[in-house]
């Protein structure tokens, strides 16, 4: 079961960021140092053979990474993020687990997978890893 | 300068991704081997902050990589890509030059650089490596 | 508990390159789709401060993997591997837990986490991954 | 031409790594920001076709962008390196070039690449990349 004061906090934060808001991210759960995040598959996401474009997954993974950090600390920024395309990304909905592999005051080291859902069917998609960087505040917002 | 015929026909695949006609993303130059894009920037491609979402970071590096491997082959697909965020990515526009490392018949290796542009600077923000399959055909279209 | 034919296999793999036998590396469990490789700490595997050196790591993360794939296929050779360094690598013993996260006839990911042993204790200090390409045969031993 | 106080700094941490001893890795090269190693070719450092093992190649790229951005700083240690295996590494001796991207306070950002040298002619069989985290004091050496 999600922890609702961290899902509060979490939707708040997803809810700043305007390319999330665009791509109708939702933050469905978080517990301490994990996060899932629900997309729903939008034809304006498609890359030139209609699967999920690379940006789209490498944003559920960072993002997903990222609110996992940010489940145990305020501010964060990643400074490294890998992705693993396993298999084609095609589904109605997608659902990305980002949790925390190894948090520290220097550094979190956070995993994520991507699953595409359709026809009743989970299926991985992808996996990648954040290297974040704790922040003492709030970055600036660019003028 | 650029490769008229090349840059023909990256631009033609760029505008068969429905992501990147979303985003505005522009083919501006194609060689054999290396490719360049730009992006302007808009408010929607922000992250909690301001800056330039990773998932758009990200969809540079793939892409720029992507058409890069597709210059001197019809078809790619990336198995994986990271991302090293050198700096907060704010600019008026970005460029990312995208370049083959190393090509061959099963995989392409491909390296990318990411530059923003503001107040007449050209900073690097972000650079990545992605590691690409040659396809023997069109990928299917999902249904 | 390991299967007794592919451990034989993947021991005899072991056995056969040279710096695995010049460090000691022993393979103690090879199940299909997983292996786990252990190394005795000696002082010549050292980093300027006496912990791991990176290199001894990263053969850790990469050998597990390239083992994990071998128990399903007879030949691969890595293309790219990545390595998280969690936290210093200091142990009596390390042990590496390689796993397949998805195989296929072009490409093999797979993933592998790696333990310090010490005081009864046990550490996870480095996670990897590595994306692998299957040969159709044996590669040529180098003249 | 290479920096004479640099190159002493330089070699006198390389010569503080038993790993770096054993391989007898040698500093051939280092200015402000770059660095370059070389290592002659021995059996042991084989994997199962006789090509330079993985962890070899992991080492020398992971050591040349250490000892770069120590040129810069006194301590450093690496908390994320990636390798891409471009062609197998095969020759008499290995060159690796590691260079700093970006530098900071937090982090450092360096790539290497590896070349291989036989018969007059030299040809690159890896990159890879490095993010670094200074340190304000050298590591405690291990009991």
């Amino acid at each position: 079961m999600s922890n609702p004061s961290l899902l509060d906090k979490i939707t708040s934060i997803n809810s700043e960021a305007p390319f999330n808001r665009w791509a109708g991210l939702r933050v469905t759960s978080a517990e301490p140092g994990c996060v899932e995040l629900e997309l729903s598959w939008r034809s304006d996401f498609g890359q030139y053979s209609g699967f999920l474009h690379a940006g789209m997954i490498g944003a559920l993974i960072d993002t997903s990474c990222g609110f996992a950090a940010v489940t145990t600390m305020d501010w964060v920024t990643a400074s490294h993020f890998s992705v693993s395309c396993l298999a084609p990304a095609k589904g109605d909905t997608f659902l990305a687990k980002g949790r925390i592999i190894k948090g520290g005051r220097k550094q979190v080291f956070a995993t994520a997978e991507l699953f595409a859902n359709a026809d009743k069917q989970s299926k991985l998609v992808a996996t990648g890893q954040t290297l974040l960087v704790p922040l003492e505040k709030a970055p600036p917002v660019p003028a």
